[in-house]
């Protein structure tokens, strides 16, 4: 066989110790917060059906999605194809030859659980879901084509209880990730209420999808593209206070107020809001949730609160966002079952931490002692006293090779050892043990009971 | 859209919570014991290019490969193909529209790594993986098309200490999940001795594969396998001895010096044998590591020791194995690279621990106390002494509802929430909290500042 040239797929990353070190760090505490909020994990397979996938992402996300080619003989269906048609087309052609595809986001495949499953869970249902999804999205700095989600939900409750865990969540992780964040939170309704109040009740959509822009452009694009969507110059008018909304939430519903008269689901969606601000109130909730008008998501599954938050010093757009949706598992067959969730943005959180400094200077130090390795015969007391090193628990290697002392102890300065543990031809006579202390370069003889001592103190 | 009755691809699983929680436990055992050997985690992409996985796995692996779709217009390669000819090829059409798949295993892909990432890496390297790899298999009982494999391999050294440390590493995993083993080793240079001492040095891989089968065979079954495979009978004749051997470990190296008189490869494979015994019997290595001549582990990379374990008191093929390989990195162009690992199979292990009893009965309950809800006046109260119980590290949850109470009680129940704490109208006036042992059933009205301690003791 020739010699291949070693490389990955683009838009996909391999994970080296120091990396995997960080990322476990904030999996490991996401995964800690939600389960003291009473979270369970699941895990569903990388592959779906195709028929669960399509249809659930948009036209957009359906060209997103990995297939998989079907095993054995996939051109077999291909032969009732009239192959004399100058080409066949290609979304003509997929379904006969690819049956699963990999799992776009976490959510689809949740609903398609909590379906599936129905009879073997407890409602309210409280799961988190920690796994890579995977987009054929163009790769670019920050966005990759496969990347992790950190998921939590709690579906079969209609509770507003339900968002403030959610938020104090976030607040938590965030906290202990030591990251400044600023939550901003609004709702469906409002916006579905928005179009009634403006006399554009069926472009709920448009507005919803136009005005999510306003993050990356400025208001004349947005209301540009509302007129080419077919909105009325008088409705585009009568949003513009909306779309230039600033000041307190007291100020922004004031002026919802004015709108929603008319408007029995912006009035539902304001009164959404207000339970929630009621609990943060009650709870003395230790940081700021600002109301955000301009704040839509895109996925047309959300149906109440929307909710999205950004590192506060680090410009890097959201790192966690997600909101309530009143129907996610009624394309599976189970009706009435609202829920709400978020996503956490493991790559994103990974980027902005790097930026702040905020890992841990103590992750990533396996080794707390590296023995040296002298040769067969001083091998073999080496060996014992790290099994004594190990069964207290703490982590320690054997240099596998009698190289180079040199090279020994560049392994140990390159792997982050702090204690070398030499036992050579002077220590085997003594029965004793040098340690050398690779922070101070300090070195002294002592006796083998000892070690241990020395080294965790 | 139409209801579409929920599934998932055969071969594939949800995990559901209770799953969820022991899988975790084995995983974090095999975790915290790989890195307490200073064993280093590094995690590669679910897709490799095809080029990295084709002809790695022989040709039944190939055809194994889960392969991915190419984006955008993948049939526009096909086009230079003759559409005239009845039946175009599916090994010819494949490449053409999939350069991706599924990784197989984690070996070739850190084979990979270690080529690729060689200028950042610190040799010898010792790495961990614990990743789920996906096989087109036809699915039965215990055999996934998607399984979680747990690799830990130590590249770039000969040292034969580095085959004992994975020999502790398995005691200490195994112990530590509660299952006994047994563990058989032999060597691949003792089989090609084997092959070169009855005088058909060419037929090593043959006699390996047919010997591989005595597990799951008779040995008549195997000699006619080795006849077919144009071994002279002389030479199946000469090999019987071996096929047979039992007893113990000294027995069977007295039996290899006889074969071995003539055979460089097959001295060289005792010695190596010999060295870790001697290691093992200087650790007082507590587990009985057994000679057994018939390993051979079907993978041709391995090149020296080979391992493998199977459960003591379950039967269920191996629980993990691994072994020896020379020249894993030479087809990606690294070539001098000795390393050896070993593989456990987490779905086994599961199955094993189930069948055995031996999760530990405490996995599984995350929320310690449910606060049951009693309405909007009550629920404020009971949010805020949530918060202080989950301020202490205490997982705990609040019925979302004010549903029943009876559908309450059943909810922690079913959850295995040990504890249900209440306040309703009285406890409202009182200040008080009415706290009820879910276990024994006894219920009493305790001071709020008390609850943290009645819950905890």
């Amino acid at each position: 066989m020739s010699v291949q040239k070693p490389s990955i797929p683009k838009g996909t990353r391999d994970f080296s110790p120091p990396e995997m070190v960080r990322r476990n760090y904030i999996f490991d505490t996401i995964r800690s917060v939600f389960g003291k909020y009473g979270y369970l994990p699941i895990e569903t397979p990388a592959m779906e059906n195709l028929s669960t996938l399509l249809g659930k992402y948009g036209d957009e996300g359906d060209k997103l999605l990995f297939k998989i080619l079907n095993s054995g003989d996939f051109l077999a269906p291909l032969k009732s194809i009239d192959h004399s048609s100058s080409s066949p087309d290609t979304r003509e052609v997929a379904p006969l030859i690819s049956e699963k595809g990999l799992r776009y986001d976490l959510t689809v495949p949740f609903a398609r659980f909590v379906v599936q499953h129905q009879n073997d869970l407890v409602f309210p249902f409280k799961r988190f879901q920690i796994q890579p999804v995977w987009r054929a999205d163009r790769p670019q700095k920050g966005r990759y084509r496969e990347f992790f989600q950190c998921d939590v939900d709690v579906i079969g409750s209609n509770s507003m209880t339900c968002e403030v865990e959610l938020l104090q969540i976030i607040h938590e992780v965030f906290s202990r990730l030591g990251i400044s964040v600023r939550i901003l939170i609004n709702n469906r309704k409002i916006l579905a209420g928005l179009a009634e109040a403006i006399g554009e009740p069926d472009k709920f959509i448009d507005i919803t999808t136009a005005i999510d822009k306003l993050d990356k452009t400025d208001i004349g694009q947005v209301n540009r593209e509302l007129a080419e969507k077919g909105l009325k110059p008088a409705s585009i008018e009568a949003l513009q206070p909306i779309l230039l909304s600033s000041g307190s939430i007291e100020e922004k519903l004031t002026l919802l107020n004015r709108f929603f008269t008319n408007s029995e689901t912006g009035k539902k969606g304001m009164e959404e809001i207000n339970i929630v601000y009621g609990y943060l109130k009650d709870l003395h909730f230790p940081c700021p949730v600002d109301l955000d008008l301009k704040l839509a998501r895109g996925l047309n599954y959300y149906t109440g609160t929307i909710i999205e938050v950004k590192a506060a010093d680090v410009s890097i757009g959201s790192i966690c966002g997600g909101g309530r949706y009143d129907d996610l598992t009624g394309i599976f067959g189970l009706k009435g079952m609202s829920g709400v969730g978020v996503s956490f943005g493991a790559d994103r959180i990974y980027d902005v931490m790097t930026e702040l400094q905020a890992f841990p200077s103590s992750l990533g130090t396996p080794a707390k002692v590296l023995f040296l390795n002298f040769g067969q015969k001083e091998e073999k007391e080496s060996l014992l006293l790290l099994a004594r090193v190990r069964k207290e628990g703490i982590a320690a290697e054997l240099y596998p090779d009698p190289v180079k002392l040199k090279k020994q102890m560049e392994y140990a300065n390159k792997r982050n050892i702090p204690f070398v543990a030499m036992i050579g031809n002077e220590e085997l006579a003594t029965g004793k043990i040098t340690l050398k202390n690779m922070i101070t370069g300090v070195q002294e003889t002592i006796s083998r009971d000892d070690l241990i001592k020395h080294i965790t103190e």
